[in-house]
């Protein structure tokens, strides 16, 4: 009998802002960070399980005493116990009445108990000797229900339901396996479209971009209409006629001036706009949504929780769900996520980027094709190249996809040396 | 000239778990505490600007980290220019992009800008020497549009409409502020409903609400359908017809068990259903005021800033807005959700209770009275009797009224002892 022994944090930050990789109209001088997170025990095997929340810079110390606070709800369990019942351990750190307070069920303290339930997914998939996506691809669709609390779902979704979904999905789990073992999953990149990079820099990135194998690439935009018409035609022209060109006004917009700025984008074929406008505002977004039709709405990943995401769905706002690997309480509510997304036919195209997000979020959206919705039909797992280098199991891009991985894990262990060196010095 | 020149703050916490005062459906056992932050300045005059977020317990440790982490963002500023325009440092720090990654805009971030904000109100009431409504209640219609950030309200509320709402009150302010301070504002109590209370003490209860002279007492409900049905019968015969019963479900239901629920309830003559299902639920809230017609729903004190305030007044959700003093980003949000329910025609009715809640939050209902809304019809704050003498300038109830406070500030003041004294002491 194992027990979990500690909880290390580290404050983790990248000078990102130095190079205005990553810069949006929302966000110009972003410092990717991590507040990072490692349980351990006192098993034999020496397995430690990571998880991280991602943050743009300051205020990632307050992300991390959020994390720190719940290290006494940890330390000392039962390891076996615990990842038997990791719903049951969602459940009590989630609805911990005092906690929840200080949400409930968003921003600073629901993303701290993302960060811990995901380090215990890692620990979970190391014992096993799989990647997440695998381990979460061979559980039973029962055992998968018991992973996600229903509650607040009833009315669009109920763990009957549920089940119907997953167990349609058994079948065909195998042959999917191989298929992405074989081929991957589809990936659009970012890489090219950040407000912070020149006309030149745009169109070179843009061409090696289709160059590299991309389909889809995807623009920032919503800071000067003029300067978006300008960029978005040297994109599409540099990328040609059949590469997607999705664009990401990053909350910059009201209502209506979402609808008439994509009105001057429009004619370049946009694949999909994202983030027109707060992420809260579900009827905003509805309004859109029916405002740029055919052009689809796409959000997500300031989503605060699955409670938002039904009603996302519920309203017709969105399009596309672009679930992020540590904005909700972790994998469990992501498997929430994944389960409306399919009850509402609606494709789900995770965000990633910053720091290890690629690394984390191709593990559900591999999840999501071999045992929820059972497609990868329309559906693609954002890439952004950078800052890679620090994690022990990068991900890999082949041909505009992502490579299956098949180290065991989550994909969020960093390299020891870079948490070392990018530790954030206290003001 | 003269700058803010210190921030303290205080981890400040009261074991009421012991008695079961706050107990409800969702919070068994709260430990009512606040995350207390002082802001001084070199001024002669010697006014310290008091402000907090109030939480349950385990978790204040985090909320403070986050107040701590603005000391950079004010030590050091201007007073007269800050105070001189609140609207703008609001912005400044609810628009920090680095920081609104951890929200945005909700939860332990948004709450530790409001205390911060709040405080600067409290600087700001006490350097006027007028009590903060009074204070709110004199500025222009022009200083008030210009404390709101209408960003994401577009669709419904414009700063010409919300100047237009503030000058048709214009000319009764000096007559309604003559009213209060006579006979000050209506409260309701809480005192009696407590979901730990057994049924004599409720019922004694009930009848000292009752001869205390307040025309409307809440009951917590949602654990068990049978024993809100005794309570509810017990209570109504306690009050009498003629004293307006409320129901507060803390969050408890699904949709269609919110319906059901309240359906076993309305025989007793129902106020309003308080929190029937989870805060973020727009549609869901909408769904149930449909289904619980002609009861009121009611619902804000997990509401998490405006743009789901907007939405809430567009989906027709809620009939009563209940804003919390520290939930938002502080006296500006809350500003906004004033105008906001003007514009829709719907009653506030604040939440209070807790820390000091009471104290602050009758300060929006009454500079409502005077120079938003113009009218108290249906309106009353929340009472809750306890930790009052904690404060220096306490709430004064006379006849099931909160008689108007006339010290300067905004009533958040704690009692320098009680924080001493309920210090907590790190794990």
């Amino acid at each position: 009998m194992s027990k979990i022994t500690a909880m290390r944090t580290d404050d983790v930050r990248f000078p990102t802002s130095q190079t205005l990789d990553g810069s949006d109209a929302m966000n110009p001088d972003p410092d990717y960070s991590a507040a990072y997170v490692r349980l351990e025990t006192d098993d034999a095997d020496g397995h430690v399980g990571h998880g991280f929340v991602f943050t743009i810079g300051r205020g990632n110390d307050v992300q991390l005493a959020a994390v720190a606070s719940l290290e006494s709800y940890l330390v000392g369990l039962d390891v076996d116990e615990v990842l038997g019942d990791l719903g049951g351990l969602w459940k009590r750190l989630v609805h911990d009445s005092q906690l929840r307070w200080l949400g409930p069920e968003k921003g600073v303290m629901h993303m701290a108990v993302g960060a811990v339930v995901n380090a215990l997914w890692d620990l979970k998939a190391k014992r096993a000797g799989l990647p997440l996506w695998q381990l979460l691809g061979r559980m039973s669709p029962q055992e998968l229900v018991a992973l996600v609390d229903f509650r607040y779902l009833g009315d669009v979704l109920t763990p009957d339901e549920a089940l119907e979904i997953l167990e349609k999905a058994v079948p065909g789990r195998a042959e999917r396996t191989e298929r992405l073992l074989e081929s991957g999953y589809p990936a659009y990149t970012t890489t090219p479209g950040w407000l912070g990079y020149d006309d030149d820099k745009l169109v070179r990135l843009c061409r090696e971009a289709v160059a590299d194998g991309f389909r889809q690439i995807k623009l920032k935009v919503g800071a000067d209409v003029a300067d978006d018409v300008r960029r978005l035609a040297l994109a599409r022209e540099a990328v040609g006629p059949d590469v997607a060109i999705a664009v990401d006004a990053n909350q910059r917009w009201e209502v209506d001036e979402a609808v008439e700025w994509m009105a001057a984008l429009a004619p370049f074929d946009v694949a999909w706009i994202e983030e027109p406008t707060n992420p809260d505002d579900v009827l905003g977004h509805a309004a859109i949504a029916r405002g740029v039709s055919p052009i689809p709405v796409a959000t997500g990943e300031h989503m605060a929780n699955r409670v938002m995401a039904k009603q996302f769905l519920q309203a017709g706002a969105l399009e596309v769900l672009q679930l992020d690997a540590t904005r909700v309480a972790g994998v469990n509510e992501n498997v929430a996520m994944l389960l409306l997304a399919a009850k509402f036919g609606v494709r789900v195209c995770p965000h990633a980027g910053g720091v290890g997000l690629c690394e984390a979020v191709q593990h559900l959206s591999m999840f999501d094709f071999v045992a929820v919705s059972g497609t990868a039909e329309g559906r693609m797992i954002e890439f952004v190249d950078h800052l890679h280098e620090h994690f022990v199991t990068p991900v890999v891009i082949e041909d505009g996809r992502y490579r299956a991985p098949v180290a065991p894990g989550s994909g969020a262990e960093m390299v020891a040396e870079s948490i070392e060196v990018h530790r954030h010095a206290r003001d």
